[in-house]
Formats: structure tokens, C-alpha cells, sequence
């Protein structure tokens, strides 16, 4: 944590930022390994470049503050107090100008970027968000750790889904299970909305699971993750249920080639954009170019959703740290579709999937 | 929703506001009838006084907008186009100024803010969330009658969850239970996270589900609602588990008759803060004072928490189609706590609770 707050505070030295404001929670999780979502009420971590920074939070927080390890200042308020004011009292303290400042400009709400430019003299503002994002597209081996863990939950997930298959169940119900067994494992958050659907319902990439029953011939998509520890996971696997069409053992078949060939090219130095293009080049040969219409993966960590872009069009290069998905998926109305996703860490020399669930195609008696 | 609509436009006139950009998915719900959480992806609705409104979102969603009702203009966008392009045209096409410009000052982010006002002049910038708080206070039929059937489900919650208990269950345990049984009658979300706890964790207002084990003479405590067709319910109920000692009961009866001395002031020209006094001079006398440490309640409706803000100081009067929560607690370490919470409806001459949950102390053998 000391570090990594070091290592932003010389960008801020860097740049000749005299203050940054960081709001959400997941820089300030990052920075100091406190977890909180305190709602409407004001929770923040004000950087300086020199001057020792500050956290500010809801008074009865306070104390997990310090036991998370924060060891700077903590500044608590209570309900009926401004939190703002005693935000003021602190930078004024420290003596700063603020000619140039830094916000989440992409996450900060209007009212409390207001509030904490006003303390400045009209400042330059600055996004910080593409330092932190950039901070933590590379993971250390305590984050490594949970989210090989986390990503062990979402292969449970599947389990239990797959084995909850039988004629006429329904996809809520079918969800609902799964969400069962993680919560008695002690999971309180999935990543995002559990999906979970039957036959042409799966030929929709953004489907919602509903009353739709199971029936044989269906394609079943199973898409889900965990939040544990501050870190998600994030896994597709599609099963076919008692039966399988020639058609659609072709498009698990082209969907399955096309995950391995990108996962093959996931190591240090490869260029990210590649990683969608070989996907996409082997489904547009197979005739089912016009049915992958997402990209191929995301970025993923302390958010389901974050850097790297896993689009064709990103030049960057793969590290040895980085974590992000790929998903490849065919979709064909009426038929149904088809997305095989792991979870992959860019090593020293290749990858590792976090991810472990088979993806051979299984047809569930 | 037309209604809805026009009243806000007729305050643009009154307030000489030239354009609104509305972003959130409670407010553009409240009044398209539309819901969505695009997530990163730009969302919203541009309202003029005079001129033609128009909604603008990801491609894919255009026909479901329409679906849900809205008959304006449609800006779809795919992900390769800069959806700020085409606002700048379809606002300059109308030929506005732009002198003073409202947005959700408390939700709007800084960077989503600034592409808006960079369209006009320098432009003074108004909150309209007081606005549309106001209008959403009062709920119309169709709300309520939602909110009727968002109320069971949580009663049915409380059911599951108390049906649930036996001895050395774990609070996650019961938590998965309830949630399942949810899912399975088609709920899709819970409108905050699920709040089981058992003995002394009842204690802490903020205490988290986990592996604690119920024992004879806990408190048991769930907190819990749903989101239904948009609008949301809370719950909250707390039962003894196979005793009950006198100081337990003591502690139970005041929170119980403080909330019924709060319902019962809960009528059309009451004044809201009286409601949290009433229930607060109750505890108070019975020498709890210093253990309610919230206010009695909150507005209820497409958010779980918004207004009328059930503080004491709030000085509003109670109306015909106003909902909230009333929800007096008692919090004593290591005893345990208690809480009684119902949503309230205020009518014609009185109050309708939508939940419905007996309220009796129940010792569950």
C-alpha cells in the first residue's frame, strides 16, 4: 500500500499537481486496502505531493480505517457536520495553492468535484483515473492470489449450475441455486447480474434470465463471477442439454477454436488488439463474423470492467501481471449461442487460466 | 408520464432553464417509463422548455425505448461513435443558448457534466434533482400498487428467513435461504444487501452477515427488501430465539410502541419531523436514549432511500401519496439489538403499512 501511494504521489511531482481527490471505491481500496460503500455520505483520500495526505470518512468508519492500515491522518464527521469544512480546515493547514488539481473525472459526481475545486483558485483539473488505471492493470501476487480464488468460486458457480440442469426447470430458478450455494460459501456479492439462459434466449448476447423452462436440443449459457476479498471473476461456459444439432456442435466447436487460439497468443509481448483479431478471424472463416459483435474481452481486477481493453484496436502490449478475460461467443437467433470465457494471468513466459472449469462440449443427460 | 413530463418542462419555463440533461436511471425511469443500467455506456434525456425532448442511448436499446412508451426523438449510438457528436447537433438543430443549464448535480459525473455545459456559453448551472425529488415524492396509483406487491415479497422474505431458523444455522446460511426463495418467485435484485444477525451482532446498526451461529436467547434480526418492476421495499423484523429474557423484552416492547406511536402520527398535515420525535421521546423516557442512534426512517419509492427525509428537524408536511419507512431500533452491546420496520403509505385521513408482517414479539422454538 505504501508504495503504491508513493508511487503516486511522484506522479503527482511529475505532473506539478498540487492536490488530488480520489472518491471511489476502488482507488481508495487500492490505495489503502480500506473497503467501504458509504452511500451518499462523503468518503475520500486527499493526495498531495509532499504534505502528508489525508482520509476523510463517516465517523463511525473511523476505526476500520486504522485497522485496514491506513497510518496517515484520519478525519471523521457525524451526521449533522459538513465534512467539506473540516476538508478546507486540512489543505488549508498544509499551505497549498492548488493551481492544478486532480479528480475522477469520470466517476466524481458534478456537486462534489464543485466542492473540492472551490477550496482552489479556478485549478487546472486533471483526470488521475488513467494514472490509477494504468497503476493497476499489473497485478502484485497478493492480488494474484485472490483472484485465483475468486475465480475457483465462479467454476463452483458453474458446477452447481450444471448439475442443477433437469427437464422444465426455469432459469431463475436454475440462478437461483447457484447464487444459493456461493452465498452459503460466504460469497455476499456476484460481480454482475448472474446469467443463466436456455436455448434462443442464449442467442441473445444480452439476454435476462426469466421463466423460460429447459427443454432437450437447448443450448444452456451459464455467465457469472464473484466479488471476494475486493476482487471479481468472471466465467462463461455453455452446455448443450440431452441433445446437440450438427449446427450447433459447429459453432461450440468454432467458438472453442477460437478461445484457445487467443488464450495461445496471451503472453508477455504480444500486442492486446491481437488477442480479438485472431479470435475474430477464425469465426468470420467459419461464416459467423457477422455473430460475434462484442469485442473479446476486458480488463479485470478490484472492478469487473477494467484495463486493459481487450478490443482489436488497442496497441498496447501484454505484461506479466496483467488479468483480463477472453469471451468469444456466437450468437445465431433462433439457434441459440454459444461464449466460452476464462479468466487469464499474463506469467512470465505465457499464461495461466484462473478459471479451470472443462470446455470440451458436454451434453448434460 | 406525458404529465410528468410536461410538468417539468413548464418549471424550465418558470426557472428560465433552457436545457436539462437528465442521467440517472431513477429519474429517466420516472419519467420515460424505461429502465436501464447501461453501466459505462451514456444514457439520458435531453428536456427543453419549448422544444422537442430527445433520448439518447447505446443502439442496441433504441427499440426497447420505444417500447416502453416514449414517442420523441430516439438517438441511438453504436460504440465506435462519440454519442456527445450527435447531442451537439440535435441541441444546436434547436437552436439554443443555453444561459442556464440544469443536470443532477448530486449523480452527474464531472466528466459527463462537463461535455454538457461545454455545448453552451459558460452557462450558470442548476440542480434539478430538487425538481424531480419533489414531483417523486408523491406517488400516483400505479406506484403505489407496485409498491403493494414490492412489500409483500419482503414479508415474504422475513417468512422464508424466520422459517429458516434452527439452532447453529449461520447467518449467511439463512440469508441464502431467503434470497433463494426470492429469486424463484422471479426477483431479480434486492434493493440493498440482506441483513441477517444474530445475538450481540444485532447490536451494531451497521453489522454484517457472516458465520455467526444461532444459539437459544439471540435476537434475530433481518433487514431486507426488494426491487420490483422498478420500485424497491424494505423490511425489517426481529424475533428471539427460543427464550427471551426480561431486559430482552423490555427492549423489544419500547421499540414496538415507538413505532406504533409513530404510525399512528403518520397522517396527511402532520409535521414529518414529529414522526422521529414521537418515536425518540418513547425510547428516551424508557432510558434507551443513547442507543437509537438513526433517524426513524427514510422516503421510499424507485430508490431505496429517498426523500422525505424522516429526520426531526424536517419541518414538511405529510401528503396524501407520500411513502417511507418508519424504523425505531434499540442497539445495546452484547444484549443485542431490535428494530421494527414498516413501509408506510399516507391516505386520504390516515396511513395504509404496506408491509405486513406481524409485529408481536415471536419466541421461534
Amino acid at each position: 500500500m505504501q508504495q503504491r501511494l508513493e508511487t503516486f504521489q511522484q506522479w503527482l511531482k511529475d505532473e506539478n499537481i498540487e492536490a488530488a481527490f480520489i472518491n471511489s471505491t476502488e482507488n481508495v481500496f487500492y490505495l489503502t486496502n480500506f473497503h467501504t460503500d458509504p452511500h451518499e455520505r462523503l468518503m475520500g483520500l486527499f493526495i498531495f505531493p509532499d504534505a502528508e495526505p489525508f482520509f476523510v470518512v463517516p465517523g463511525m468508519e473511523a476505526r476500520q480505517v486504522k485497522d485496514a492500515g491506513w497510518s496517515g491522518e484520519v478525519i471523521g464527521y457525524s451526521d449533522h457536520e459538513d465534512p467539506w469544512d473540516f476538508i478546507k480546515q486540512a489543505i488549508s493547514k498544509r499551505g497549498l495553492n492548488g493551481n492544478k488539481a486532480a479528480i475522477e473525472k469520470d466517476v466524481l459526481t458534478f456537486g462534489r468535484s464543485e466542492a473540492f475545486l472551490s477550496i482552489f483558485n479556478e485549478p487546472e483539473v486533471v483526470n488521475l483515473e488513467d494514472k490509477l488505471n494504468d497503476m493497476r492493470v499489473v497485478k502484485d501476487e497478493k492480488e494474484i492470489e485472490i483472484m485465483r480464488r475468486a475465480a475457483r468460486m465462479a467454476d463452483f458457480g458453474v458446477e452447481v449450475g450444471a448439475a442443477a440442469l433437469k427437464e422444465g426447470i426455469t432459469e431463475m430458478e436454475v440462478l437461483a441455486k447457484i447464487e444459493y450455494e456461493l452465498k452459503k460459501k460466504g460469497i455476499r456479492e456476484m460481480s454482475f447480474s448472474t446469467m443463466v439462459l436456455f436455448g434462443e434466449k442464449a442467442g441473445d448476447p444480452h439476454g435476462n434470465p426469466g421463466d423460460r423452462k429447459l427443454k432437450a436440443g437447448d443450448f444452456v449459457l451459464f455467465d457469472l463471477g464473484v466479488v471476494l476479498e475486493g476482487y471479481t471473476s468472471d466465467i462463461t461456459r455453455t452446455f448443450a442439454y440431452k441433445s446437440v444439432s450438427d449446427k450447433q456442435r459447429e459453432i461450440y466447436e468454432t467458438v472453442l477454436k477460437a478461445e484457445l487460439a487467443s488464450l495461445e497468443a496471451s503472453k508477455p509481448g504480444s500486442r492486446i488488439g491481437d488477442l480479438d483479431q485472431i479470435a475474430r478471424d477464425i469465426i468470420t472463416e467459419a461464416g459467423y463474423g457477422d455473430h460475434f459483435p462484442h469485442r473479446i474481452g476486458h480488463g479485470l481486477g478490484i472492478n469487473v470492467h477494467e484495463f486493459p481493453s481487450m478490443s482489436h484496436l488497442n496497441d498496447g502490449i501484454l505484461k506479466k501481471g496483467m488479468t483480463y478475460t477472453i469471451e468469444p461467443g456466437i450468437y445465431v437467433p433462433e439457434i441459440g449461442g454459444v461464449r466460452i470465457e476464462d479468466d487469464v494471468l499474463i506469467t512470465e513466459d505465457g499464461h495461466e487460466t484462473l478459471t479451470k472449469f472443462p470446455k470440451e462440449l458436454q451434453i448434460i443427460e
